[in-house]
């Protein structure tokens, strides 16, 4: 072991010191009342990077939550890598269901718990505190190396977007490391190379200027909580396949070879359906739950809200009612395009009897790479040197638009390059993360700076 | 005018005080943190029955909320009646859409504006003042009066129907005055002769242990929210009509005589339209609105909650939904025929790829009666007298399956006898009760005991 990784393996108990730190801080870019946290947490991010070694460190403002720089440049002959990640979190709700506090990190069982721990601050400390082992150590890293941290991720932001479009020169790099992914499986190092795209919508219905007594007025009356069950139902026909007009019509089928590799993972149905405590799995006909996870489109409900929601009984015709709905996409839909459509078809099936009004939140496209680029190559070899084993192609259900804008932006390649596990409930109650990958992860994403190196 | 009606002349303001600080205990009976609260409710109306010179005075506890009685008994060779009404209010939700506090009663434009002024306290409060007209200035009544006051018309409490049935004796009435009704306009005093009944249900649907990352499982997993929106749809046809098995069989068909009567009554489509602020009314093809309100039975959705609620996109699927949806019925339905069709219809549609539980929160019959009655007629001439016009002959579309209760157990005749106006926002913010009307309704009350005491 080098003085890299001896660093590394010693100052293991500081990192997690350092981690619980980070995640204490409710960087909730949602919630309009963390405005004041999430700048906050940029600020940390910044002096961590500051504390790492690391140069021309600073805050560039956007319309909604800064955005973190870094970098080291001083290795003139070799290449520039872009790490990113997101200081920004899901909001903790439902905070009854934590067994402990979101944001005062807990260590059980080998994890450390807390909002933010997985998805993605403790995947984007890895590079932080591999850096500073390197220039700690050795007093320089052997490529050149940007950090670029933002906020808005959890919100489907689009102000990264802009900032990468108009800062071209600064973030100039052959490949971008995005710290936002998960392996596979426990043990089971991974290489995500797909991700699915997103639009996500909140409908509001507005059928009478307030509540109604639902004995005075039942019956004479369009109900806003009755028509958005309606229009939700009417999005999917009874096969659980989205009616929206056009909808399928850009998706790219599966080829052999991949449906050979998926199926050659370690996945067991019975064991999944288990994890989530589902009754049953449900899903496209004809497909695997991982094809129906990584290549099919979906439209989830994502949130309802409506009239008389308390205890007991309350006899009324509710005045208005919300939803939230997403739709998840794959190559080669647009998401622009189905965004319009989808907008098109709610003003086509929009009832007379209320006002109804569509908000898009948040649009990407669905993003699919190659698995022989040399910098892939060299994430796995680091990967391997981390994990003591060599790292699976997948792809993931989930979606980061900024993947296909740092391809387009920078002519880099993206490389996915993360260590936590979809079972990390990143997005739900008792978000957490494995110490041991994290430490493992850090161990790697030093070893990758190095392989990265050897690129001819 | 003779001395009880120069004293409720006289004493206009007081009552409005009075009435005041009824309306100032939040007895709200749905919100368990209220508890305390409505129980002070009950002891404050005992108060007032008591000041009132009212006897035997007393609370009958229940398993929910106490029940008030009180009675005058020393007429013995005239009728005895029931003066019937509830000191439990609505919740105040939304609050944020109230123009003053919902239990700090404000007087504007000659209305009386808080929770309960017209649903039921205020209507109630008439008789209390009537009584005490009558008994202060005469030293008696001109007929035997009891009070029964219950805390639980709200949630659709059945312990008043315990309670009935298991004191016959305590109750024996020939009539039971029911406060808790309204006029059809303003300046037309109406007696409404039938009413809707009412099942209430809460939907309950968990698909997984806890919230899912809609990126990392969508596609695989049945969503809560998008089922229970394709339960509720399914409840209803594209013409708006119930779909459970058997539920239009026993409606009774409106016959020409009520056609023709209810097409009479000053009622406009457009005013009404306006008056709620919906962009067009909504119902059964082939009814007038009123046949719509009176004698067609509704579904409503009454509430929905599930998933990510907040401001902004959280890409979350949620592990539960949840809605709340009643049921308004009309003659000849029958409400426990209903509700097990009801639930027999849920078990049958309910997906395998969830839990789904139904609970059932009220179960209450319709009500329909003669209007020749000589207790009507009384109630008639009262009205007559206190608003100088003669009333008219309604139904109403809410629910209070108390009156059914009252006819078969008490073998009395319940008549209706409101004040208040459907407009009054019975169960919404701003409710409110004209305090013209609350003063000619205590001079009609007064007047009722008299025309009643002339029934041979």
């Amino acid at each position: 072991m080098n003085a890299v990784g001896r660093y590394i393996h010693d100052n293991r108990d500081r990192y997690v010191r350092e981690l619980t730190a980070y995640l204490a801080i409710p960087s909730v870019s949602a919630v309009p009342e963390h405005r004041d946290d999430v700048r906050r947490c940029a600020e940390w991010t910044a002096d961590s990077l500051r504390r790492a070694g690391l140069e021309h460190v600073r805050l560039f403002e956007t319309p909604g939550h800064p955005i973190v720089y870094a970098d080291w440049l001083h290795a003139p002959d070799a290449t520039t890598i872009l790490c990113y990640g997101h200081y920004d979190v899901q909001p903790p709700d439902p905070v009854e269901l934590w067994e402990s506090p979101p944001f005062e990190a807990t260590v059980r069982d080998g994890r450390i718990y807390a909002r933010g721990a997985s998805d993605d601050k403790g995947q984007l400390f890895i590079h932080v505190k591999a850096i500073e082992a390197h220039l700690s150590q050795l007093g320089r890293l052997p490529i050149n190396v940007r950090v670029l941290v933002e906020g808005e991720e959890e919100i489907g932001g689009t102000h990264l977007a802009d900032f990468v479009r108009d800062h071209r020169e600064l973030l100039a790099s052959s490949a971008v490391i995005d710290s936002d992914s998960a392996m596979f499986a426990p043990g089971v190092p991974s290489i995500p190379y797909g991700m699915r795209g997103l639009v996500y919508f909140q409908l509001d219905l507005r059928g009478t200027t307030g509540d109604l007594h639902s004995g005075s007025f039942g019956g004479a009356v369009a109900n806003p909580a009755g028509v958005l069950a309606d229009m939700l139902s009417r999005l999917k026909d009874q096969d659980g396949r989205v009616t929206i007009p056009g909808f399928y019509d850009d998706v790219r089928s599966l080829g052999d070879a991949e449906q050979s590799a998926f199926a050659a993972l370690p996945f067991d149905d019975e064991a999944f359906r288990r994890s989530l405590g589902a009754p049953r799995l449900c899903g496209e006909a004809g497909y695997t739950t991982l094809e129906r996870l990584w290549t099919r489109p979906t439209l989830d409900v994502n949130g309802l809200l409506s009239g008389f929601t308390g205890v007991g009984a309350k006899t009324v015709i509710p005045a208005v009612a919300m939803a939230k709905l997403s739709m998840r996409l794959v190559p080669d839909q647009n998401a622009e395009g189905i965004a319009r459509q989808f907008e098109a078809h709610i003003r086509a099936v929009a009832p007379t009897t209320m006002d109804v009004t569509v908000t898009r939140l948040a649009c990407g496209d669905p993003w699919l790479a190659g698995v022989d680029d040399p910098f892939v190559r060299a994430a796995c070899r680091a990967l391997e040197y981390g994990f003591g084993k060599a790292p699976v192609f997948t792809r993931e259900g989930g979606s980061n638009s900024i993947t296909t804008i740092f391809e387009e932006t920078l002519g880099a390649t993206v490389v996915m390059f993360g260590i936590g596990l979809p079972s990390d409930n990143p997005h739900a109650p008792n978000e957490h993360l494995a110490l041991d990958s994290f430490q493992r992860g850090i161990l790697a994403a030093a070893r990758l700076y190095d392989e990265i190196a050897t690129i001819r």
